[in-house]
């Protein structure tokens, strides 16, 4: 089941000039930052109200953010809901009908495993789910 | 200063039909319904991680959130941040460049002041700031 609110990610086309934003503009607080290389995304992590605001950007200019930047120039990228039980989870929601970009949880970010849910099956919502790889 | 995420709102074209998805599929607990005329919109609340997700709807198919679904169908509208001194944080960033899409606060929802950035201050994210009418 669906145990909390993980992330929000949002696309930037320069995370130094939108990390600056957020920190100092909006006052919240730099946390992290990490490489994701399965993502093909660099990203930065603010914690707020016990969820976390993620920046990604590409890396190396490629990438599904990348094609996002190209069309889109930035914005709100997606949801990401914590699972307690991705594959079972990911099973559920595919007998209800919901169409996933891939046919199993991969890792991702944090030490997770992470599937996303299509935005055709969600109003428009790109919905990452995510459980940790240690649970 | 920006004390707290308030919500993520997000257009959908059946309110109806979204709040049965978060309810029942991703399985959050609906908490509050209710109409902004201000806003032109209908709104579902979903409270998660000390934030909330909420759904927004046209009152009346008009408004901006009408058009936004007229030409995207759905998405992740906006976010919206708590703010302790929403004049002066308007002021601030004003100072700072940034464009909003009203010359001051004004009523909103849940009995609060309300004011957005345009997204184009903001890589293309739609970011709204309000503060309770009885702080």
């Amino acid at each position: 089941m669906i145990t909390a609110l993980d992330h929000i990610a949002i696309a930037v086309p320069d995370l130094e000039k939108a990390i600056e934003r957020f920190a100092e503009d909006f006052g919240l607080d730099l946390k992290a930052r990490e490489d994701v290389p399965s993502a093909k995304t660099s990203a930065a992590f603010f914690p707020i109200n016990k969820t976390s605001i993620e920046l990604v950007h590409p890396l190396n200019g490629e990438g599904p953010v990348q094609k996002y930047l190209d069309k889109k120039g930035g914005g709100i990228h997606h949801l990401c809901f914590r699972s307690d039980d991705i594959e079972a989870d990911v099973e559920r929601l595919k007998a209800k009908g919901y169409i996933f970009l891939s046919d199993a949880p991969t890792p991702g970010a944090h030490n997770c495993k992470v599937i996303f849910i299509h935005p055709k099956s969600c109003d428009g919502v790109l919905v990452e789910l995510n459980q940790p790889m240690s649970n």
